[in-house]
């Protein structure tokens, strides 16, 4: 967070396994899995819809308007790693396009997470390289400020560690700690298990309100019925 | 809007037939049928392009961060009935997804209406549940505090009373008080054969100017055509 | 800018040749050849996805809630034009819809910009005439003030003056002056022809620190790699 | 709500006494003791600081950068009265300036509410003529179309009804209904008694954690304390 | 608009007997007088209320994050100079401080406008530098890149070119025309003769109503009052 | 950030010695000196002008519309501290006012930063209790979710560790790392006093193009000066 002009070469990725059992997961289950914590904000949209990625952080501090660092961060890129990039203030600049897709495909890249703009989302759609951001802008960067890659950013309201775990989806990004993926990954499966029932009761019209035990509380908490 | 911990059993829903009838018919048609009046902020927006409802409110009054009420809103939905959340704060938590969506439908419900957040929308949109919401999160929601059922709601800057017909499209969401369903339908109908008739003319070349006769009152105004 | 109430009957339109060349190029590469400017806002969305247009701008001033003048811009399109509407404070209203699509598109229309809202979108969708607006909203409008058409306007932030091109796509709307629009086509092919080599060189896995030989200018900055 | 071109003339207010009595107390205050309902969105600033009033609602429904409504609105107003003005889309034009804050205030208007802009924010401030407001902005606006007088409206997301007593600080601007107003006052009486004890304790070093007794519920909460 | 990298040195400045003319009118007079055109948006707030300038514009297009042609601009201001910041992209960045704006002051500037952000606003305040700005950041920026000094810019959705008049006041920002300076100081001069008398009815009590004939316009609209 | 219902009673402040220095400094300078990092986003505003302060963080985790872990918090407080509390979601209720204020300021705090809500604004203007928030709001908060205080938190964008040192000021928040809070003091004293003798120049009219010795690099990246 606080080295300008860093480039961290080893970084302390999630155990791929792990990050194998979370891709099976919806960001949503993660996030419950995990405690309900570690969300992006959810201004954080994918630019075409359907696209779920897990894969293992490599992060990016940009500056505005400036997109030098995505550069770096491409040789640090190892396969199935998603490239997390926070910026130092608000921008909507396009930062990405569909050459550095193309670049961060190469090297086994999965997604790009970026709190700033993206552009050629046509394209990009087309590659089917998933990205979400805050905004889409045609808007191109200049190259002349240091960054750094791979330490510690905030990126859309949430800290991301390199090598922590991406999970994203249509509801958002969800970030978790690489040492606790395995853990989340078994909690996020027993909780899967458990919706699968209560869909099945919801679905033959048992109300939440019996199946959760919710009316004896709610009338604790002195809700009343009223014709 | 002044009672917290209440739910209404007993609402006068519109009449069916006029319900159906308002089905037929675009959200700008029945704004414009109703007056211009009724309509939900713009930010509004469906989770899937293409869905279209017309249907009864159930009305619901959350607190942020809490979804304890959407529980009790489902005993209370009758088939057709379309719910409408709306929250004393401002907040975009994940208030409702695929769970809920399944308790819903099994009640018959047919949409849901909420100036909060939503989740799972991958899997609202494969059920084909629609929802109208101000944002797409995947942050859960806790269950603690009591709001209401079935009192009038502010939602999304629209008054809502129970029973008032609730028609959504890809414009957004308008609200046709109860009372006023078959005669809003009617007019709609009025208008839309109206549209027709324009359309023709329009598609033939003829001008608004000269359709709608504008060229005088623009001249009074003081329009000038310069070279 | 400083004229209400003024309709331009005649105005110099981009040579349709410049127009039909920049109509091959996305937003992006047609921003980069103009030297990065004349961008709208990235809050102009288009109303579906895949549709990318060039054409020579009508401008339109409206005032919030009065879409009069748009009835008087339809008169002055010609085949090829792109209608361009700003307004003289921030809106969301429907200003546009259906309709006036029919008739803009019988008139020659080929998409419209408005820094307002706009209605129908479903139909307009399945017309397939184009808009990129700033929302959607079923909200109507009425015809009562006297804007003008075909002076110089700013649109979401760009200005543009009556017979500049108008390129827009999923990336967002780039406005080119009439004066510079075979120049940037010129430019916006060179660009694009530059981009192939480079795209192929990427995916084939060279790093653009290598091809964009940045290596040294990163040292120089005071770049430091870490293990 | 749902007509427009019409102007109430006989309005129930709420009593005079219960008004003089909710004027002793801060928005936050006489909002708990409401029940933690009708605020308007934190969004509604005071042009200036340290006002604080308490009055009788007249309504006004405005359209977009149109301010007919206010005129035909102050020969309704009579002393002690608030206007609250909302509009049928959002807008920051500037409805109401010095002109018109001198014949509100000539007609015994205390206060003005309004969910769009205002301008001679100098001017009104000298005047000590408190607004407030969702922007201030210079831009004026037109007198061509209908909206209504003293009927209900949405303003800022709070339902008011003609005579409901407005009460607005530093804090916002809440909506206490006429037939809650004397009920209310007592409620806020009490409250602000009980705060007196409290703000003592408090301030002589006691925690809120033993005041309130919360640490047993913090605990079966689950609440760890950890060096 | 569209040259980077260039500074114009000799500019038209309004004439220095229209400025002072206007500098005596607030914002929203001069707006009126100028056909209800040519106003900044309503974001765009003085750091410091009171603050009341007239002044020639000095133009300036910046990039996201990057002052360097702040420094630029010094150089070209005359005694009498609002300097017009334009960027870009959005960005709250703190572009400016007391540094600039003591080489500012030297240099005979009367104020800033900004789109964008400034910081050290106590001491602005202190030295009673009177800035307009979208935001205040304590964010510093870079020197790296190119924009230009003396072009045309859009700045906060209004077209300034150099030497035109900036007004600035608590309601915001409006921009004359250096052409149009005198005619429009006279007539802001002639709208405020008749404001004076207009005010002295409206504080005797007569209504707008009567003041400005609008019973009969209004009952032809449609107007009805009940009871 | 990862763990909810715990409070850390132990945390490492920051040494006095530095807060103290640090305290001397404003937030642009102490941002500056830190390398351009750890500013909070400019939305967080101070509810009065003129506070300064600087103290070490004692952070807390909220949920929306939940306060409880304020008055957890309160407890940890020693003199000289400034809480900071971040929250789950964005959330704009006023989960803070004079009670807990004279809470916090009977243990020894200095200041809240509260990425949310604060009231009774005119209040704590009163007692000279500084606070910088997202938002001001009347809308009171329940006590019902576990939250934590002393973990690591993003607050507004920015991380922030217990026992951090916080300075604030009119420009607004930044984060200074317990461990270089010594080093950032020294830094910001260099440049304090660096910007007095600038000053002087500057205000004796010498440019910042010559101080700087900017017109070099000017000119090699192409500015061309024109008439």
């Amino acid at each position: 967070m606080y080295e300008l002009g860093i480039v961290r070469r080893n970084i302390a990725r999630a155990e791929r396994a792990a990050v194998e059992k979370l891709s099976a997961f919806g960001v949503a289950t993660v996030h419950e899995a995990l405690g309900r914590v570690g969300l992006m904000k959810p201004y954080m949209r994918p630019i075409y819809a359907g696209a779920q990625v897990a894969g293992t952080a490599v992060t990016v501090l940009l500056h505005p308007g400036d997109n030098w660092m995505l550069h770096v961060a491409a040789e640090m890129i190892q396969p199935g790693d998603v490239v997390v990039a926070a910026c130092t203030a608000d921008c909507e600049d396009g930062f990405f396009g569909e050459l550095l897709a193309t670049s961060f495909r190469a090297r086994g890249a999965v997604a790009l997470i970026i709190d700033g703009g993206v552009r050629d989302v046509r394209d990009l759609t087309a590659m089917r390289f998933p990205v979400w951001s805050r905004a889409i802008s045609a808007k191109g960067t200049i190259k002349a400020t240091l960054g750094s890659v791979n330490i510690p950013v905030v990126c859309a309201g949430a800290l991301v560690n390199p090598g922590d775990v991406i999970v994203a989806d249509d509801d958002g990004v969800v970030v978790v700690p690489a040492a606790l993926a395995a853990k989340t990954a078994e909690a996020a499966a027993a909780r899967e298990a458990s919706e699968a029932q209560k869909r099945e009761q919801l679905a033959a019209g048992v109300l939440g309100l019996d199946m959760y035990k919710m009316r004896e509380p709610l009338a604790k908490a002195g809700l009343r019925y009223v014709d």
